[in-house]
């Protein structure tokens, strides 16, 4: 056997490789059926009404269940990681999420990023990539947008340091830039059907919800997961690529099992339509029960009939008392995996 | 952070709760695809060819191949675990179960429940609830109904004691009231297909069959198939849910996993029709083997083409020898899982 | 309770059951659906872009994403487990697969296989069977083909010796003799959203591709793959099958794991078209990480407009260094659990 042809696989992309300006067409596009719906609910606790009941969605004005929010981010993410985060040392941030357009099944989504920031480290051996990546439908619609940076490593460590370009960011989307599903209208909303009678009115800011509920999660479950959007990153699959013999459970995972959790206390939070922020605080490993609590952190009204908007800190724990988030030192406690800023919809 | 108002998750119903004559409409619709039907079959060896194969459906009468009786059964049963079983103590009996319009891809299911029986108990801690649970599709129709009864702590120890009231319910539902779904014609039934030859004629009451094979479960199964059922119930899912670390295994999975085990030696009991009753005699954990075994409990002719009805005794085991049952006592057999007594639809 | 009639269940056909002629419908029919899909790629690392974007295949000629060729594999093997390996003691080859016709959703699939081939083993005691398989939809159109032979016990140790009957069966399926889909067409093939920009000519004849993933296995997942696909081997799925406890993976489970993870380096090798052969070199269980490499058997041009076809060598490991296949005995080596040939199409 002879090897003559340069290696054919995929060694991701280095620092040195991101140029601002720069788009990358992630590949593989993925058509979405009733499959993916149903495997939503088999991995995660998924009880929001809009997504469980094409009923519930035409009572919404919306034409049929669109799949769930966060199964069309993954669906976008996943695409980007062999070409965004296959070197990367850490995921720093996320911002300016927004969800643009529903999904349907049948839908085509593809995924597309364009470099808008890099910042070489000090050390000279890795540096900060920023990308906003869009997700697209067949139609060429965007369906929701997001920005990421991540730490990358350099390849070459001669390769020269690329002029710093820092994007600003919003810290969070204003309320008015939240983008609302044509057509949606909770004016009839059906508070029996959706599981809870609390409405928009009913929360307050600064208001806090233990969401009471845990799950124990398994290696087969949140690798299922992950495949299921394409997300090809060895850490957690391979049992060989970390030095502990852990796969780490994809972030992801972690954000839809708490979401899913927060339906008890945020049953009527059903849309999300804004991603302000998140940071996975801590890895998390298979066997961990996570557990979930939500801060209201703001309100807004929007133009659409009966429907208002909140913006609530989500957060994922692996235990612990609820609503402790950070230490005296000023960094996330231990059990907490997860720290997410979004905007909902939910009924006035 | 300050948390004003009161908790916004749902602590369940409590004993005192439940009056007779109330109906509660569960929450959270759900409309099924073929995600469902193949996650069924991935999670459970299913292999009646009804709920299988499309053309095997249209030989057979129906207009193509409906989600699977039990599915559909763990689908309206999950909705009502959140209103009915979240403080319950123990899970008593089935009574009543009735199966009365198959369920098609597309269609969007409901559960509501009329308190039917209360009882309090001696101990003056808990007591006894009976409900009539009702499964309805988009078109309000009910495809399906069961009693089933269970024990509910009481959450105000000073509560008034209500009027005993117990409901009169069949032991066996009698053949004539079984209902047959329209258009279902085993006239020109395919054994080939099906994968036995024996028909409604090669059964006789009395007669014993084990069905031989065995499945050894898995935590990340029972889980993900008690959550594509929506079912809440914290000890499937969360290991500091009970003292001793476990995770309980939903009831209804082993019903499943016992039905599709029985294909052999009764895959030509195609289509269940009514439940008379059943008991979840032990306890199952991941790690178990679970076997089964049938009884012919009775026959009957019904009034469709080529159709004939069997009254099925379906025992799950965790092991030990088939066909037996209970001990001297009188009681089940440790290694007995469950003990279900339901009509089937099979050709003549 | 008596049990005065023969068993009902299965004990499976033993070696004197076959003749050379025979030809054996296998029971239950299948309708595939999106869920299928949705499983298969949450079950494995799918990304082959043909398969996952309905988009993807409309440019490439075909109406829209068919199911992928192994889902459609498993599919018809599934079915032919009750009849011809149940009482198998190895699987020993394949070969003269073809894929013939895309199953897309919808389409109802059912097997048959022919008995070509008997020899009874010297001892007496077991023997060589060969079948020809073969998969049909619902329009009777053999979607695909192939011949297998398995060894299998004898149930009556006295039973006559049959004349001995092997078929003739080419090593290699000439390329002239593969079906390409009707209407494939790679002349405007997308490489951006293939994944790679490798094409037909890239490869040469020698040249071996490490994949580099790996995915260590769960027993959640080969037996809710194997399951599935309908196939009831116990050893798959009962932890008290085997002496020594354990659950062999189907062997399936790792021709479509070593297939999904060869698209890091051969992505565009879109489409299987032929199985010239494959053996199962050593069994795998739960918890192994499996790696795969390739080597690029031969290659040969097609009449279909962009379309080449290539010969690989898939083979799948439980580690060790990639391109060692046989010791110095000629046997494989303990690491390797997969040798398969194949052919599949590419874009020139």
């Amino acid at each position: 056997m002879v090897n003559t042809r340069p290696a054919k696989t995929n060694s991701g992309r280095f620092f040195e490789d991101y140029s601002v300006g720069d788009v990358i067409a992630h590949a593989v596009p993925r058509t979405v059926s009733g499959g993916e719906r149903a495997l939503y609910h088999a991995l995660y606790p998924a009880r929001h009404a809009l997504y469980s009941s094409d009923e519930f969605a035409r009572r919404s004005g919306l034409p049929k269940s669109p799949l769930d929010d966060l199964a069309a981010f993954h669906v976008v993410f996943g695409k980007t990681v062999p070409d965004v985060s296959l070197n990367a040392v850490a995921n720093l941030g996320y911002a300016e999420g927004r969800w643009l357009k529903p999904v349907y099944e049948g839908d085509t989504l593809r995924s597309e990023s364009e470099v808008i920031g890099v910042k070489q480290n000090s050390n000279g051996k890795s540096g900060v990539v920023y990308v906003r990546t869009r997700g697209l439908n067949q139609r060429d619609e965007t369906v929701m947008e997001y920005v990421r940076w991540v730490m990358v490593r350099k390849g070459n460590l001669d390769a020269p340091v690329p002029e710093t370009v820092i994007p600003e960011l919003q810290k969070v989307i204003p309320a008015d830039q939240l983008v609302i599903p044509e057509g949606l209208d909770f004016s009839s909303y059906d508070f029996a059907a959706s599981g809870e009678s609390h409405r928009w009115g009913d929360y307050e800011i600064g208001e806090t919800i233990d969401h009471v509920d845990g799950v124990t999660v398994e290696e087969a479950e949140h690798m299922m997961a992950t495949r299921l959007w394409q997300n090809t990153a060895k850490v957690h699959f391979d049992t060989t690529a970390r030095p502990d013999g852990t796969r780490l459970i994809y972030g992801g995972h972690v954000i839809s099992m708490a979401r899913a959790l927060s339906f008890n206390g945020l049953a009527n939070a059903q849309i999300i339509v804004g991603l302000n922020g998140g940071a996975h605080a801590n890895p998390c490993l298979a066997g961990t029960t996570i557990r979930a609590w939500s801060e209201v952190l703001d309100k807004a009204e929007t133009t659409a009939p009966g429907v208002g908007a909140i913006r609530l800190r989500l957060v994922a724990t692996s235990g612990g008392a609820p609503f402790e988030l950070k230490g005296e030192d000023g960094k996330y406690r231990p059990e907490v995996l997860l720290d997410l800023d979004y905007w909902a919809l939910m009924p006035l």
